[in-house]
């Protein structure tokens, strides 16, 4: 963990330098993804099924790729009631919250012979990818799947990998409540090519969303342009702005439940209390050790975490702006005024009673975030992931007359003569 | 140009081969690319200025890249006004669709401790690719600038190739009415390496857009992720639905007006009526010699054009969906009913009077859309691309109370344990 105070002269150039420093080794997976792509895009179901009895320890055939409906129910009588009960609350919120985003058509009329317009549709089809393994996370299929299915998303196809033959029941569970269409029990880039290209068992989808580890990032990064994809997820953060009558065990513990998540995770605290700073960081070391993930806690705190003394709220607001984090905790005694100053966040959580992790789960909000600093310029999921535009312009006679010779005009100037053309013919020129 | 007819036994065999046939050589600059891109990372300014001078045969120095304002105002004072005035209603036109796209923040309250949000704001830099120039189209500055600008972003940097030194007073002076902040001569990968990473004299921004050539798409798709990037520009393409009441004429231009931009250019006409594809095919053939483009629209019409017989209109608007075109022109008795039955398009035209052109220049809705059929899931380019979103949550512990058990049973059935003590400690477990 890193001390900052931001009154301290060699302050800007180690604020810089931790800016820039990689949380990830730099580890080039672009070949290896590149030719596992080739090879699923020319074999098909053949080179999926090899891939995953290497990568996945698990031999299957096109017919045991796919997770049938008995086994699906099979493993969700096994999920304990209270689980059950927490997933569907968790669902019904987040279908509501998502519900509420969806966009309305556009219609503007200009009553002279010209309207426009803009119609939102959904995607035919979407795969999500949903990691498996050690990181099964069922509240990540309610998070990637509900806003695809409120879109009106036909097709949502899922992939997760099953190392070694284990699905976790809940992850199907959650599936099963989210509207998912089809599971796959399979990983890695292989899921992103058969997503992407299609096999004979698992048809094309147009868009490829939710985490992975980085061979999924790189998979999903080359096949971009072929079908659309999320935001590549790095690396996780929280940013926690709190003042001296926050609970320092309360704020560690928020700062740990980052932590835990990953050893490349970072949780920074910025504060204006010198004693706070303090306490927190004493606080962290004292709750590290009763964690059951204490090793990836520990070492992500260690050498990601951080925290930084400011002279004020508006200088911690604009660090924030600088760390543009996935999360942001606001516990100050005036928290939407804090938040109303900063511009760079993936998600925040206001209050002395909002942890992040109640947004992970049941809030309603998506939980799937841009993380590594990309909340500049990306978005959380969301229904717009799983929507897109058409935009129309309906034009008459006198709608014409009165704007075509503009364009007209235009088009010569760029040298396109079929297009003036195009609108003169109309005109009677 | 290729003939099709759905009731031929060979339709669908055909047909799918026409869908997959790649409009532009698979030639691979990834290479190339990513060499120019780690230069300008570690290089700046040098490298960027060697690119240049290379490239566009062009020498300049950190303080000749940005063209300056005396330079812009005597490029307008040379622009006829005829063309001043066309592009002042375009811009006026695109500003007022774009502006009606703006969209409300979210806010829901569950009146019982837990409140929801979610909030738009712009970015806070964007960096513009315009073409230079054989294909310099001020109408591109105007449809990526304006709904920029209309978004809130404060700085607006464009860059401009400058082949041999030569810019188009156009683009300048589009660039001037769209509100951009700053405008450098120089294109390429270069130029989007700068926009990614930052010169000493060129800022970095948070997302680029705008269309280029090969290398330029590749750039973009290399710098994902660091910054937000558009859709990849391909080959444009047009399908136009057209009934025999229709002038063949003018339908015959309509092809080609998208033939003329580009020989990997798309132009689709699909009809039922076979005597009307006749008159259309012949009347292409005759309009063709008389374009000043010919030999672009003409190769493009031979290697890429088709006419397609369906049996009846419901026919015709699944190919279209499987086409997914870029620009869909519609000229029957009900365009606007044929419309509602098409899902996958960029935009529409509708009515016999609605030419493609009028919205590539002066309509209002945005020309810089979808290509190669990535309609099924991409939009054009809107205000959208311009903001991100911040979901939040406040949290009273009345809210935590009632949902808070159910995201501590998640977080336990995942194994985080530090999540599940970030509620419980506030709930006072």
């Amino acid at each position: 963990m890193q001390r900052f105070d931001t009154r301290a002269t060699d302050f800007e150039a180690r604020f810089a330098a931790f800016l820039n420093s990689p949380r990830e080794s730099g580890a080039t997976v672009d070949q290896a993804v590149a030719a596992i792509l080739a090879d699923v895009a020319a074999r098909g179901d053949d080179a999926v099924l090899e891939y995953t009895a290497r990568f996945d320890r698990l031999t299957l055939t096109p017919e045991t790729m796919r997770v049938q409906e008995a086994e699906i129910n099979a493993a969700i009588a096994r999920v304990p009631s209270d689980q059950t009960e927490a997933l569907a609350l968790a669902a019904k919120r987040i279908e509501r919250f998502h519900r509420a985003q969806m966009p309305r058509d556009l219609l503007l009329d200009d009553e002279d012979g010209i309207t426009l317009g803009m119609r939102w549709n959904a995607l035919d089809a979407v795969g999500l990818y949903v990691p498996g393994g050690k990181a099964a996370y069922p509240s990540s299929v309610l998070m990637n799947a509900i806003p695809a299915r409120v879109a009106g998303v036909e097709r949502i196809a899922m992939c997760v990998p099953a190392p070694d033959g284990v699905l976790n029941p809940l992850v199907l569970a959650a599936a099963r409540l989210s509207g998912v269409s089809e599971i796959y029990r399979i990983g890695g880039a292989q899921a992103v090519g058969a997503f992407a290209y299609g096999t004979a068992t698992i048809g094309r989808v147009d868009r490829v969303v939710g985490p992975g580890n980085a061979y999924v990032a790189e998979a999903k990064r080359q096949v971009f342009g072929r079908v659309g994809i999320d935001s590549i997820a790095g690396p996780s953060e929280v940013v926690v702005l709190a003042d001296a009558a926050q609970s320092p065990r309360r704020v560690a513990v928020d700062l740990l439940a980052q932590a835990e998540h990953d050893e490349a995770a970072q949780s920074i605290l910025i504060t204006i209390d010198p004693a706070f700073a303090d306490a927190v960081a004493a606080a962290v070391e004292q709750e590290i050790p009763s964690l059951p993930r204490a090793t990836i806690a520990g070492a992500s705190w260690r050498d990601h975490g951080a925290i930084i003394l400011a002279r004020d709220w508006d200088e911690a607001a604009r660090l924030t702006d600088r760390l543009a984090p996935e999360h942001l905790q606001i516990m100050t005694d005036d928290p939407a005024g804090l938040f109303a100053r900063i511009r760079h966040a993936g998600a925040a959580f206001l209050g002395s009673f909002c942890p992040e992790a109640l947004g992970d789960y049941v809030a309603g909000p998506n939980h799937v975030l841009p993380t590594n600093r990309t909340a500049r310029f990306a978005s959380g999921l969301s229904v717009f992931d799983f929507l897109k535009r058409t935009t129309w312009i309906a034009a008459e006679e006198s709608g014409l007359q009165r704007i075509g010779p503009a364009a007209v005009t235009l088009a010569e100037a760029e040298g396109l003569q079929a297009h003036a053309r195009s609108i003169a013919l109309r005109l009677g020129q």
